[in-house]
């Protein structure tokens, strides 16, 4: 069984190193996959943006760890869930929201609750070591979820921002902003109408491409995003620095015919 | 068997990639496990406590590449020690200093000096690549640890700073930074007063929690660290941009009854 | 088969984890291995000089997927490529120049043109997830890479900027920064007189040293690199922040004698 681990415990830190150690130390033969260990710290958004592009792809069955958990050793609790053909582990504070709604809803959802498959010792600020390292490689290991916990037919939901439409424009945000700086907009495709300027930080774009190769390097450019979005690009460059733009900040779209 | 590695090479280095190519170049079925390539570069301490952390997780049997290694081509030997059930690769400049406390101190060292089982060509600043993974590799072909070179009965260590203890005061300091800017000291829990408040960095802190979720976004707190020290952590922030510290700044604990 | 990833995608998109997911999808039992994915975005030498630093060690018929790719969508083409021991998966734009070199040439070129080991659907700037890791999951099945489309006799190569050389001075440049900061040059060892002083940034360094340990922290010295070219290095410290120096800069090497 295939494990992937994402997380927002950095990369110079032992957190991810642990995690490893006590889930390889129960079960040696798991196969661990790194997805993420640079998550922002404690932003439920950014994860859940994270989670709903990537895990849709990976084989029946994988099982998925992710922990972005600002609650840890408070009352949230700890979740195993199925949703379509993928697994997880997670804290109940909405980081799944995005992947599940993907995924087409939730199939079966648990409480971590037996402690039998847990540390012996559990500290308050590193469930992810202590809980959901060794339940993982405990379901690994063929131990089935129903014994993991009671059943769990609520949970808490992050609300996703979806754009205001009025008679020729358009207003929504950045939902993401990538490694390259490239922001994702909130604003899928099929809404867009067929010629249109955008406003976003104080800037207007008129010039809307199929590539980055199509413009010059230092362009601003829209495009549609790998996931069907509306996308904001500074060619070869960074448009979030170049217009000190970031999740959130608003973005109108008005009809240009 | 299972290799891990932990060093300060970096991310976009290629230093990285050409270990796990020599390493597999010799053994294809080698099972490689990144614990961190974002040491902080020459910071032993930092790599020492990192070690301690993360290693005494893993399985028996274990092989923990770690290449931290300012002393690289000088005469400092490079050391195969077993501890515990663990085992090790790495240079005798005290990087296992701490891990080795946690296991129980060593069972079995090596001076590596038999130079079949290392690149044929030996560059005088990157032994990672050009010793320690092919002798890696050869060990997980089943190359008996005797074979490596001479025992050796002695090694550096690193000098650990205890916390001073006055009337109803102790003093002692930050030893590691995690990613999230989470302060952790050399106060073990036992030591701590009932009630007590916190020094550092021109800040008094009153209030101890034993989770973050207790506090407030923004509250200043301390709590108990999941490797069992005192703590110093902003809550849903960074504590050590906060109060300008980090590894080494003086923490003054006094009692508050 | 081991499948090697070297990418600019940085570590906190969800690009690599798609790319993982595609390829584990078709084959769940593929074996991958992260190279970099934080290579500098858009900086072909950068990704040039970091393959073919790494890639000839890793073990015969290796796959390495490169995605450096800032012509993503335009007519650029998608290559599979073999050479040496050692098979490509890359756009081609002159990523592959320099490990091709240290590997002999190319044995055999095939331009990707057979979209049914693509995805379904392909976005117009993510080949990486639509096209190259299918493409690679289904070699790794058995595909013969002859299926993947026609051969390529001709591609796009970078040009190595050379040092120039005079009656007793070299000039030459910076090729590379590692993450250390040190500054790896293109002069290679051969071509150095026996004394010399060497000039970068305003400033003029005397000493050369085999090893870091050699000279002082904080000292300014050149050294022979592991790749076998001069090295500029700054001990315990970082020569590139120090000197304002990176990529391009201009170094003078001038006879001592």
């Amino acid at each position: 069984m295939l494990i992937t681990l994402s997380t927002d415990f950095g990369i110079s830190s032992p957190y991810v190193a642990s995690m490893k150690g006590v889930l390889l130390g129960i079960n040696a033969d798991a196969r661990i996959v790194d997805l993420s260990h640079s998550l922002p710290p404690q932003k439920l958004r950014h994860a859940a943006y994270f989670l709903a592009q990537a895990v849709p792809y990976f084989p029946a069955g994988t099982l998925h760890i992710c922990v972005v958990d600002p609650g840890v050793g408070s009352r949230r609790a700890l979740l195993y869930v199925e949703a379509g053909t993928q697994r997880f582990l997670a804290p109940d504070n909405g980081v799944l929201t995005e992947v599940l709604k993907v995924l087409g809803g939730v199939k079966l959802a648990r409480e971590l609750t037996e402690t039998k498959f847990w540390r012996s010792a559990i500290s308050s600020t590193f469930h992810g070591r202590d809980i959901l390292a060794p339940v993982a490689a405990h379901l690994s290991l063929g131990v089935a979820p129903t014994e993991l916990g009671p059943v769990v037919a609520d949970f808490v939901r992050l609300e996703t921002p979806a754009p205001r439409q009025g008679a020729n424009w358009l207003e929504g945000e950045v939902t993401f902003v990538d490694d390259f700086g490239n922001l994702i907009t909130n604003f899928p495709t099929t809404i867009l109408p067929e010629a249109f300027r955008v406003s976003v930080a104080g800037q207007v774009i008129l010039r809307f491409v199929r590539t980055y190769a199509e413009a010059q390097p230092g362009e601003l450019v829209t495009l549609i995003s790998s996931d069907g979005h509306l996308e904001i690009a500074l060619v070869n460059g960074n448009a979030a620095e170049h217009l000190r733009a970031g999740s959130g900040t608003v973005v109108m779209v008005t009809s240009a015919t």
